[in-house]
């Protein structure tokens, strides 16, 4: 193999490739990256045998090949090569090195064969379908911060995407909880995504997909089947399996006849729980909302520390309320909250309270209450 | 006590003030910032026993007295404070809570009382005189990488300043070294310096120091004494213990005889250096200078993960060299030069090296080479 490639080019391959490599493997392939090189480009491929993401970048190749080498050293080399610089990487398939030039830079890195590099096996998808990226970009940004870090609870260790009856018919939608809160976000169906098998998306993988969906103007080909999930930009294929399990009926834990409804400046709101939660000790940080005629009173009391209180200026003309809320939970559900006033539905003191942008169905968040 | 002051200058002061506590206290008031009011002013004061930081701003002190509250969380409420905010600190004196109020916020936070609070004693200093701002900070900053961390060496742990012969007469020296690298920084003697004795000024009050140094047109107070020293602006004072041990004579370490001279662009040097270690493991990190008429090579070898090489084009007209250094070690003296080329004075492979910018004296580098 030895081919040519702009710098920035070539860094922004490799450093897709290497975000998913493990800094701890105990298998030395998984370390690396594989390296194709064919006709008029070079691929960059790699994986944590849960995801593969495959990379594409225009390349001058003079002799095809392939190689692996350290993904995470690569991308150090040319993150550190001079702007503008033209790179050349060569392997004569003997001396296992792969020969890394530019201008008065010479590198040589270990290599290990193409054949060891564990390629995922490619499946049959049942749904393929095109999605904008701010559309998805949206679906997985505002529910991601609610998936379960609990490993036992592994079935929770993701998004759960499906296609749902929502307001005006089907809809794409994505469901993140960990049982102390939910996140609920829908976007209009794509075609051809109607039969879609619902699938629990790794946290990992979102995180990696995130990567993917900068570009505005960008269109995502989205491929689901049982047991994989595929995103593809024109450069960036990213494969992963998708959590082997059953992801619980959310609807259940959605209320529907709460009707106590209080309308606040979302900016405003989480900037006074950040400051009262500030007295209360790290482990519990209950925060109580008492809720009167257009009034909030916020308050924490933490019996070492000292205790907090705000009052906030709202909309609210049902009878009088207490309830407390994780001050973690609190915040970021308020800082979902992109477009209009945050909107409150309670029940009673005990009961999941809802939180919506407005009056738009589309986003919806719950969270659980704690005693204070 | 009760007062009245900006959130700004409050903030200004209390973060100041709470960042020589130690986070993780077995002495609750160590904890604490002791506040302090009287006539048109407030002082901030917090120590970990061997820091005493003490920081003034200007109030509207309505009742005088003084209290102690978690340094950590009043500056965590009042960073939280909109900005241009007035706040009150009130304190009766019987509830054992200091008030807060801004705004519609409301705190309390538990007090201890001012008589437990550690205040540093004074001491007598011998030796008290003015410095500008730019040159301690040029003096420590060129000096502290150099400290050692090595606990068992504790009379390295810090910077040695001290009065000294240098070029054109006395100078205010500092020196640090942690037996691999010595920095060696001069400086005009202030007035009323010559008679100092020399102390070793502790990392962590160095790192305190430099917050006081960043007002270009700042004279800070200098006050030393055989046990302490002290460093003084307007607002604030930074009162400290001194290593009590000896440093080491570090002019032995000095190579006078280092007659092959290499000069080399500065910044371009670093980054290759930066490069070419990318290949090596984490733990040697030697890199090779192959020296020969102005040519320079770096390079790396490193068995297991591959090798890296570059040249660079320098001025050189000695016989030809190869010298071995720890990359970081390269690259930290690399980085102290900010006017001119660097400038490395050779004896042989086995010597110690020295590094100055350009043929300026007043900052100098000394570096033990390591086998290749």
């Amino acid at each position: 193999m030895k081919i040519s490639i702009e710098r920035a080019a070539l860094l922004k391959a490799v450093a897709q490739a290497q975000s998913v490599v493990e800094r701890r493997n105990t298998i030395p392939i998984l370390a690396n990256v594989l390296i194709e090189a064919e006709g008029d480009r070079v691929t960059f491929r790699a994986t944590d045998l849960d995801i593969e993401v495959v990379d594409r970048a225009p390349a001058q190749v003079e002799r095809a090949g392939a190689t692996t080498v350290n993904a995470v050293t690569l991308n150090e080399i040319v993150r550190k090569l001079p702007d503008g610089a033209l790179v050349t990487l060569a392997d004569d398939g003997t001396t296992g090195r792969l020969a890394i030039e530019a201008g008065r830079s010479h590198f040589q890195l270990a290599t290990l064969p193409r054949e060891d590099f564990p390629v995922m096996a490619s499946a049959d998808y049942d749904t393929n379908f095109a999605a904008p990226a701010p559309m998805l970009r949206r679906l997985f940004d505002k529910s991601k911060f609610a998936i379960s870090t609990e490993e036992t609870r592994y079935y929770l260790n993701g998004v759960y995407m499906h296609v749902a009856d929502g307001e005006g018919g089907k809809q794409l939608r994505c469901v993140a909880t960990d049982g102390h809160r939910l996140a609920r976000i829908d976007a209009d169906l794509p075609d051809g995504a109607a039969e879609m098998a619902g699938v629990i998306v790794p946290r990992k993988t979102v995180a990696e997909l995130r990567k993917l969906l900068d570009d505005d103007d960008a269109q995502i080909a989205v491929s689901v089947s049982e047991t994989k999930v595929r995103f593809a930009t024109e450069d960036i294929t990213l494969t992963s399996k998708v959590i082997d399990g059953t992801f619980p009926d959310y609807t259940r834990v959605i209320p529907q006849n709460n009707t106590k409804r209080l309308e606040v400046d979302a900016a405003d709101f989480a900037k006074a729980v950040d400051r009262v939660a500030t007295v209360s000790s790290e482990r519990s940080r209950a925060v109580k909302m008492q809720i009167d005629e257009d009034r909030l009173v916020l308050s924490v009391n933490a019996p070492d520390a000292g205790n907090a209180e705000e009052e906030l200026a709202v909309a609210y003309g049902d009878e009088r309320l207490e309830i407390g809320f994780n001050a973690k939970y609190l915040l970021e559900i308020a800082g979902q909250v992109d477009r209009e006033n945050a909107v409150f539905l309670f029940n009673a003191s005990g009961d999941p309270t809802l939180m919506r942008e407005g009056n738009d169905e589309s986003a919806v968040y719950v969270v659980m209450p704690m005693r204070v």
